[in-house]
Order: structure tokens, then sequence, then C-alpha cells
């Protein structure tokens, strides 16, 4: 699997995930607003990528000897729903505090991401029984992390422990992360994968086709799990045809002072929906709601894949 | 609105409903095995169009002097699901043995199916109160039906009515009839209309932004209705966050000796999941699950709006 993102030349290197599968291209990095950009453009996208991306944020205005503060400030307004990217900024923060500069303590949180990974496929992969077939919607995999994955994790860990496993990703409109990055991830490994529309996840549960649901999550609150719009009518299914459902995420995307249903769910860009491969899909002058997340209620949630074992949702 | 379908010259004439809303074009069909791949290719959709198009396929049969049971038994296989097809020829079939033509036949069902469709308009008013966001899914509009339309007549009844009323349609891929359909046939009729992607439905519901959701049937049976894959997941949500389910449709859609689930799903191409605007979304060997339909069960219906009233699901 190609890296999704480096740290060479002091610049920060981004895999452009908008250009995925069919191109695989680097953006190059040389100032933390150039980075910020490529958040708020999903350059690069997924909760623990975002993390360590705004640690070399930091990195680079550190580099560049700008106002910390500031760009501290800047970095957390890139997107304001994943809440990875407000604690990484956090955790270099309090290393500048303790004479630990901002490329230490971003190598160190881009190192950590991979172990953290690791750790949750294998408490993942006790949940997975031989012959599962495994639904997931977005791309909580490598290139939404530093590397590995979560929820792609779990399903890795359980391919790399010799089960025999399917997976069915859905496309997840509007950017259709589950079409381009995790069927293409699943296809870098071997494994097994169809892919569908976001409307057939329900028949397919309805079937008996799916055995068990992973996705990633954007913010873990009490009340629920903040994840990629679509997200909330997957659970709704699964809770419907008995199908367990879990969710794949580091104690770093667990927010312990909100209510989930008092975050900000990220609006986008109406062209996100109107346009795709360059051309509109209907009228361009169309009014449309483009919210980039939706919360999972915590009943419908059987439990939190974490590093530190499975847990509750809150 | 431009006509979905029209008779003139010994020929059926289509609107192209792959096109819209960006080109208005008709497609002319002079055999009924023109016709047959015109209703297969989805020139012409929806369980009432097809109805109607496949009687004045027998019509174009009738015409060339062919053999009315081939062709009979011909344009039965065109599409497996809606059972307003079968309903169709087997009217015309049954015409023909009282000496009434196949296009007298058409010409009736066509009229009739106008009727019908304000018929269930009216019923359909009845439930919709002023200021509601009604939220529908796919196409079943004017463009499915000779005119008018069943889920798409309730709102525009409403809308006849004067009520302000406001409507979401979900784009329903892989096709998109929500995106390029309805919301086209929502701003030729000046009805506020927004659009979101498949997955925002059951968001919207959980935060109260939808006081009705009306969508159509391609077949009424014991257990459940059949309709564009992804109904399901919306009358999931629905139930939910007590949003009233309606199904809009027509008394020919009723099936009244087979059980929902022992029904054909049809299985489409998967390049209409993998290709949009002519590109592919996705490396092209990908495997995909293409179910056209899927089945809401009768527990999550509130009511079906016929044109003989509002009834209870089988």
């Amino acid at each position: 699997m190609e890296k999704t993102l480096y740290w060479q030349d002091e610049s920060l290197f981004l895999i452009d995930q908008r250009k995925l599968p069919h191109t695989i291209e680097y953006v190059e990095c040389k100032t933390y607003q150039e980075a910020i950009a490529a958040i708020k453009t999903m350059v690069v996208r997924g909760a623990p990528a975002i993390g360590v991306s705004a640690a070399y944020a930091m990195a680079l205005a550190e580099k560049n000897n700008e106002n910390l503060q500031q760009a501290a400030k800047d970095i957390k307004a890139a997107r304001p729903t994943a809440v990875n990217l407000f604690w990484a900024v956090d955790q270099v923060l309090s290393g500048l505090e303790n004479n630990i500069t901002a490329q230490e303590t971003a190598k160190r949180l881009h190192q950590e991401d991979i172990a953290i990974n690791k750790k949750i496929g294998e408490y993942g992969n006790t949940v997975i029984d031989e012959n599962d077939t495994i639904l997931t919607h977005c791309n909580a995999g490598s290139l939404a992390c530093a590397d590995y994955g979560t929820a792609l994790g779990v399903i890795r860990a359980a391919h790399e422990d010799g089960k025999n496993i399917n997976v069915i990703c859905d496309e997840t409109r509007p950017v259709l992360q589950g079409a381009r990055l995790s069927v293409f991830e699943m296809q870098q490994e071997n494994i097994p994968v169809r892919l569908i529309v976001d409307g057939a996840a329900g028949h397919m549960m309805q079937k008996g086709q799916v055995d068990k649901v992973v996705i990633g999550a954007d913010r873990v609150a009490k009340g629920g799990v903040a994840n990629k719009i679509g997200s909330l009518m997957v659970a709704l299914a699964a809770k419907r045809y008995d199908v367990p459902f879990y969710v794949a995420a580091p104690i770093s995307t667990f927010d312990n002072e909100n209510n989930i249903f008092d975050i900000t769910i990220e609006q986008r860009d109406k062209d996100e929906v109107l346009k795709i491969n360059d051309k509109y899909i209907t009228k361009k002058e169309t009014q449309v709601e483009n919210p980039a997340f939706d919360i999972v209620e915590s009943d419908l949630i059987t439990g939190i894949i974490t590093e530190e074992g499975i847990k509750k949702a809150l």
C-alpha cells in the first residue's frame, strides 16, 4: 500500500486522495497554510490522518518561524467535526511547553498512530469469525490513518490471521471514499471485495448477506459516534437485522467533554454532490444539503474497538 | 412538464430519461422490439410508465402484424420486478379476446393512468399538512407515469391545493432518478426542493427536518412493497424517528398472488454503479452487486395511497 503521508526534506507529503485510485500523486506542503488547504479540500481525510497531518502542519509553522499559537488556531479551524485534529494540535502545544519540538511530537504521533491501529486490529480480530462478510462504510483504512487503518485494520488483522473473509464496501456518496479508497485498499491486499451503492446496504442485511459491520469514527462522545454521512442508516439496518455493528477508533477520537448532539456537523460545498467526474449530475443551480457527518446513537453500537480493548459506546 | 410518452403516426415516442435534465430528447419506437430495448435500457422507467409503454409495445406488434402471443411473452420478459408490466400486457391480451385492438387498450390505459394519478393525488393530499417537508426517494413522478405521478402526484396535489410544502429528494444511486428527474419535476412546478445524497436521509430525519416520506412502488404484495433500491433504508429511518411513511401506487401495482419475498429482484449491470458521466469512479474490474429494488416490510409502512383510498400494507 502506498503511504498516506510522509515527512521528507522538511516538507509534508500527502497522497492526493481525491485522485485515487486512478492516479497516485503526492502533494507537497511547505507551509502550514498549504497543509490546512490540503485538509480542507480533502487531499488528506480520515480522522487519524487529519490528526497526524495537523501535527506536521505545526512542524511546518515551526520550521518557517511562524507564530505557533496563531498556527494552532488556524489549523484547528480547518475542519470542525473530527476531534483528532484538535487533539493532535494540543499534543504539539503541550510538547512545546516541555521543550519538545513540533516536529518531534508530529513524528511521535505518526509512529504511535500505526502502533495504535495494529492494536485495534488485534482486538477487532477477536470479534471476526471465519467466513464472515463484513460491510464497511466510507474509508477508515490505511488511507484514513498514517497506515494500516482502524475499521480496515480490523479486516487486515483478520485476513493476516488466516481467516476467510469477504468485504462489502458501500460507495459513500458524495466523495465516494468507499468506492475509490476502501475498495482499492482491499484489492491491494487481495481481500475479496464487492462494491454496492449506499442504498443497498439494508437490502444486503435483510437478505442475511452481512455478518458484521465495522466503521471508523470522527468523534466518540456521550450519546453516540459521529462518522461519515450515511453511517446512521447503515446502523439502523444493522439493528433491524441483528447484525453486530462495531466502531473502530483510537482513544484520541474520544471527546469526554461534549454531548455528541452538541458538536458541529460540517456542511460542505454543494458541488461535492452536484458534480461527479467534473460534470453536473443535475441542474447546477439546484439547492443542496450536504452534511459531511451524521450521528450513530449509542444504542445502535455493539462495541467500540480501541487500542485499549473493546468498549461500550458512551 | 414535457410528456413522458405519446403515440403519434403509429409510433411510440418516449422521452429519453437517461439524458434528463440536461437534454430533452425523444426516442421513437416503430417496433415492439425497440420498445423492449427502451424499457430494458431505462429510456423509460417507473412502474406505471413501463406499464403504458408495454401496452403500446403490443400496439406496435399489432401494427407490424407480428405474433401477439410471442410479443406478449417477450415484452413481459423485459424487466422482472414491476408488476404493472405484466398487468398491462394482460389487459391488452384480454382486450384482444373481446375484439378490442391493442392500440385501443393502450390508449385507454394511457388515459386511465393520468386519471388514477389525479385520484391518488386527491387522497394523498389529505395526509399532507401545511408547511410539511416531504422526503421522496427515486422518481415516482410524472416521468414515472403517463403524467402527474404517484408520489410526486401527491406533492403536486398538495401544492395545487395551496399548501406551503418543501421537498427533499435523495439522489437515488446508481441511476440518480432523484437528482435528475424528481428534482427537475419539482423545479418545473416551482415547488421548493433540496437534493441530498442517499446516506443523508437518516440524518435529516434524526434532526426533525422531515415531516412525511412518500415514495412509489414497483410491486405491492403480502409482506411489503418492492421499490427502488434504498427505499428500505429510508423506511427504517422513518420508523426510528416517527416520520409517517407512505407509498403511493395504483391498484395495478398490487400483486395478490405472491409473497413479496418470493418475487424476483432484478440485478442490473455493474457499470451502472461503476460509471458516472461516462467515467469510472473506481477500477473497472471491481466486483459489484447491483440490485435494482429492495423490499420495504409492511410494518414500516403507514399507508398505501391508491386511487381507491388509503390502504394498509398487505
